[in-house]
């Protein structure tokens, strides 16, 4: 088993707010995070996948069909968007980077599968400072 | 002479479109840029300051002034907010990261100036692949 | 489960010298690191919690709990100080990165504990080239 | 248990294309990395080994000894060469990043056993967008 | 005056020997960079450029413009090559950086002028620890 | 003229503090980098020469002799020391960064003149945040 990575990137807006909460509560508890007119991040996105390489290519996948299936599924729909707002698969979402993870998992999971490999961790930077890892679903 | 260079950042909200020109006008001179519910970035930005050596500290300012002062003329009115709508000072600006530099520079020169330095370079990064350099005008 | 990593950073003085051992043994077994005045690193700190997003929050925990928890227990103690005679959490220990890993991680979990998540993970960096990355041991 | 990591690095060129196949195909498959006047890469290699921390030393191993081993086994193998023609251990071996990976492993884990260690993981970084992690096949 | 400087990147094989010289001299002077089979560097390039902002754009140049200037005339023409063979802009120069960084600058030069800026400078890496940076001749 | 730049680092410990000052006034003014314990960094010095490429080598110098003369000249009198105490070319001078910049400067530009180039710049980081360049007395 062998584990590959590649990185993409988007630029996007967001503000973290509980729609149930006040603007006091909402303040409280994410700070400047809740500002009302948005704040935005570069991310960076690392999708690992694991398998065995192919012995005719060397390859677990193609990096250049895992990049396309990457830009083409995640990158397109989130890069220079208000992940509140402009995004269908993060319809109803608090965009946390926690679950901007997740929803990226489920996104990409089936894609991978088909490309004969498997998903392993969605790893995202929402700044130099902050990153978070998810490795799925232990029902999956 | 010696040169100084203090690192700071913030994230941000903004985009890019001239409000005298149409949606049309605006998508196709700024393209993904001009998202109507914004975007955002992790902006970092290197301010260049230059003067002697103080033979009794080896400073040409003190650091840790250059940073307070740095944090609170520039990044507590930056960060997490939005440049379009949230900034005093980029009030009827277009926010291009040229723009904000220039800014940024107008701010900080007459603070520095009264650390007894002079204000060298405001080097501002969008992304890890765009910057912009500002010398200050040959009025000055 | 996700798991959620913070940076944080000191910039310390240590040695590497065993006590009970003579100077030239010292120099033989840790070279230019047992220079008796002293030497020291930048460290990045990288800290990384497990646990379930809280469905109001979108947080395992709060970012800002965790940075500040991080600067009061750790970078307060160790930023600008040197390793080997300043910190009462590492008395008599010698300072290899492995061991201030250990030590970061005792200090560390109860704190995190309290917060409603696990401490997953200490990743420390000696230099650019160097790090060490301890999970706990395997009877707690 | 703790895991230390000491980064190396190696230039060196290289093209994919299977000796079996036709340049058609090659290109099909390999697009422009089959370039038949080959191409290359800044690599960037990260060993982490395992073990129990040394009480007298406070290491897992001795890091001037890891990096000595690496740099005679892979990096003076590897470095300025080409990964096709030049290295007896990659001899009919389809230069990947997966396959040198695996190779390098399989260079490095009985030195580091003598050192008293255990190899963990062999990360292999083509570029700053891709890398590659081996973990040893499960039959060791 | 304002200067922007947009990042690129690519992949090339070379190797530095003066086909004027024996085998013997250019491992002399060149070492292992003159192996006969080649090695390769993950390249990064900065072009800068100087110029007013636009007032209705607030760009010195569109930067979208910039970097498919840059990728058309210089990435897809090294990228994925031998810089010794494939190049015909560097038909007869030995690829040193210096070389290849004062090919480049006559490259884009006039597109740049073309665009209403000033080519300012071209800096290019051939590895994290050495790069090059040219400023056009005195007599442009 | 074309620009060459070489990055070496070296890790050492120091601290600030003016011997005709109390410890009180050496605290209000340089904070906890005046801890009497020392405190550590890991430098990362750039050092920017400036010449004509030789036609017979495209080289400005040649790189692997710039990086000897940095090394025995810098790099070995600083690494793994204690600036204020084990350099000779820094007795009696307080290492601010500013300092040790000045100090990097006049031991390295007789040997690079020697090699036919001139240096043109010393850039030194502190830490990832703080940096100096210096460019030599008006008086050279």
């Amino acid at each position: 088993m062998v584990y590959l990575t590649r990185k993409e990137h988007f630029n996007a807006a967001h503000k973290l707010a509980n729609p149930k909460w006040s603007d006091e509560k909402n303040q409280e508890v994410f700070g400047k995070c809740s500002n009302k007119n948005w704040h935005g991040h570069n991310y960076e996105l690392f999708v690992t996948v694991k398998g065995e390489p192919n012995p005719d290519t060397g390859f677990i996948v193609n990096l250049k069909e895992l990049s396309v299936l990457i830009r083409n599924e995640v990158c397109l729909q989130l890069d220079h968007k208000n992940l509140n707002m402009d995004v269908p698969f993060l319809k109803d979402v608090l965009p946390s980077t926690e679950n901007v993870a997740i929803a990226i998992w489920n996104i990409l999971a089936p894609g991978i599968k088909t490309m004969g490999a498997t998903l392993h961790c969605i790893k995202l930077y929402e700044t130099d400072n902050n990153f978070v890892e998810y490795f799925g679903s232990t029902n999956e």
